[in-house]
């Protein structure tokens, strides 16, 4: 690649064009939060999802490139190689949302890069290999758990029909919500399923929001993604006996509330961590029947624990059964686990990719873990894998208050632009 | 009243006729419980609800009761006295349900009522004052917190407009799902408001199950309720910060969910009782955003609170709010008093009229308190007030394992109807 290419890509990415796209599809699923805050509400395989899927596919067709779809609902846009028989380039991230979440989180990673790839074209470089915009399907979980399902599917970790009888909170499944999304883009020429049925790509790179305080607080602009820790997660059903509030005695009682309040106090003791570096979360809970005078005779919750050390994620995760059936009282309990991801480590060759354009374009970067979890951790084993971080203001995400500036998203995709230009004549 | 007269009236009484018309309101709203039981989901206002009342409204007047329904939705079947002009004897109780409720509790009172008064009329029985059969609205309290608004209501306790704000889980106002049943209800005349609008009865009296194991244990047909302990609900609100699971530190979290668990605990200790007669309940819990890798923002639980002794409900009661504010770590905290009820005591006039009916019937009586509330205590400030209860098996209530058998039904319904004969004729 000649020196020059670079610089013109990225000096031809649009700070106002990402950013208008951006507010465009934060209009999509648009909720106000505390303060006013304006985040999003837009979950996986919802007619908002499939609203949005359409807007940036009407961008990325207007530029030229070819849309495709998988049996996930995996979405590609591809822009062509010079030489098309080479493995394409993938880069992107997902397009769902947290049930209260903001208007970065995963979708600023697809919209860079197609901004990337509109940079690279309307600076008139070509690239050997061929570059594809993916948007993978359910990353969140909030809606259809465990997240990650499109990129699972797509790296063969998991069979396609594995999540097909999972349902959502009003009980709709998520193979008949996946099969109404892809009735509506039957127009989308269908694509095999990722390693399954094609070729591994030559590189995945992601960009994305922190979704933490670190670059922040050291004042940087880029982070070089160096990993992501491990992730468990598990649904514990508690089933006791309904009784009524008024007659039954507390002694006789089989109360799934107070065996919740049991479980968690038990897990927080075998999830104490002086080091502040284990996470564990207990976020959702459900409580049948649900009557302020109906003793509760089932309670589900869910755990939510992460670490990037695997042996801790082991030990830990392993222990939770036997901590929650030696603290309820007399409840039956039942363990699930949903989700199991693996610490990830991310490849040199595009961690410094990413090091290098960083030190080309004058902004300060740093290495950095990820304590969220990505897709991009299912690209790892397949090929070449890396992220790119920019700063989250106050480290809040989740949440209708996350927020990066229009310029801080400018500066990342320009990295990505360089970054994808590079890996793509390599 | 001759000697002859209540026994003819309790000989008319129809287990079989009673046990029919029971089983066909359970078809309204049937829910099957764990090892099939045969249970009812028909909570008030909801469309079943309103298809339960033409049932009986049906029944009542077939039987020749004149039908009337005030702005509460409480619903009254008229027997003439042959002195119209005195106050009512009132009988009745509730057709609404639990969410996963039995085919018993509430709706037999109402049924009883019905069926005692038919048997007197069959008999021959004229009786001096009118007997009006009265099935209150929202008894439950489950979908639209608190429960007795209809007996409050028409007691004078609170202004019917009350809890017009009130919304059930899926954000339907009170107001508007009284005004869709009152409207399909239009048929039906309108009478005034209870003691805001018209004269104070002269007697109610409501039939029950016990919902609790005490008869059964005893051995006993027939509960003479002497009174009910007072019952004080609360809601509970955490505000805390939603924040992304796998990047916020423990440490730095506002977690609605872990400052619930520190306040259900301090609540334990506050509400401890060697003597096992308080009942303290946590039954209804709601999370948000409740998605498992969002930190808990808020969450809203609910406290049943009752005991007998107004003492120990005020003193405990009133330390609910500092107890759980010296609990949670970091979340804000907001508690509404939804319910109070203060402990009642029923007139001698009724539980003397009760026992004389169960020792001229040959049945096993005992005195009794209610553990559960009842739309009886509203009446208590206004009449000569009680209750008449039968065994539950197990003492299981609020659950589809509800269960008294035909037989102990009709017991209790042969002794309301002397109760009723005589309170009629006095």
């Amino acid at each position: 690649m000649p020196a020059t290419v670079a610089p013109n890509a990225v000096a031809a990415v649009s700070e106002a064009r990402q950013w208008d796209r951006l507010m465009a599809l934060a209009e999509l699923g648009a909720i106000t939060g505390a303060d006013g805050a304006p985040g999003v509400n837009r979950q996986a395989l919802t007619p908002l999802d499939a609203e949005a899927r359409r807007l940036v596919l009407g961008w990325g067709t207007a530029l030229g490139l070819t849309a495709s779809v998988d049996v996930l609902g995996n979405l590609f846009l591809r822009h062509e190689g010079t030489e098309p028989g080479l493995a394409p380039v993938l880069s992107g991230s997902h397009m769902d949302s947290q049930p209260a979440g903001g208007r970065f989180d995963g979708i600023w990673g697809v919209i860079a890069a197609l901004e990337a790839v509109q940079a690279l074209r309307e600076a008139g470089i070509a690239t050997r290999r061929p570059i594809e915009v993916v948007a993978w399907t359910n990353e969140e979980g909030s809606r259809f758990a465990p997240g990650c399902m499109g990129s699972m599917a797509y790296a063969g970790y998991r069979p396609p029909e594995t999540w097909d009888a999972v349902t959502d909170p009003e009980g709709i499944r998520f193979g008949d919500a996946l099969a109404t999304l892809l009735a509506s883009e039957a127009d989308l020429p269908r694509r095999g399923l990722g390693v399954l049925e094609g070729p591994a790509p030559h590189a995945y790179v992601e960009a994305h929001i922190e979704q933490g305080p670190i670059l922040e607080e050291a004042g940087c602009d880029i982070g070089i993604v160096t990993g992501i820790q491990g992730s468990r997660w598990f649904l514990v059903e508690l089933t006791g006996a309904s009784a009524h509030a008024g007659t039954a005695p507390v002694s006789t009682r089989r109360d799934a509330v107070q065996d919740m309040v049991r479980a968690i106090g038990a897990l927080n003791v075998l999830m104490e961590d002086p080091t502040d570096v284990l996470r564990f979360t207990v976020a959702s809970i459900e409580v049948k029947p649900n009557s302020s005078n109906s003793v509760a005779e089932t309670v589900k919750f869910t755990i939510d624990f992460r670490h990037p050390d695997a042996a801790v994620l082991r030990a830990r995760g392993d222990a939770i059964e036997a901590t929650i059936k030696g603290a309820v009282r007399n409840c039956a309990v039942s363990l699930t686990e949903r989700f199991n991801a693996a610490p990830a480590v991310f490849a040199p060759e595009v961690t410094e990719a990413v090091a290098r354009a960083a030190t080309a374009q004058g902004l300060r970067a740093m290495h950095i873990p990820s304590g969220a979890f990505h897709d991009a951790q299912f690209l790892v084993p397949l090929c070449p894998t890396g992220m790119i971080f920019i700063p989250s203001r106050k480290g809040i995400s989740h949440n209708p208050a996350e927020y990066s500036s229009p310029s801080q998203l400018a500066q990342g995709t320009r990295v990505l632009a360089q970054v994808l230009a590079e890996l793509a004549n390599s």
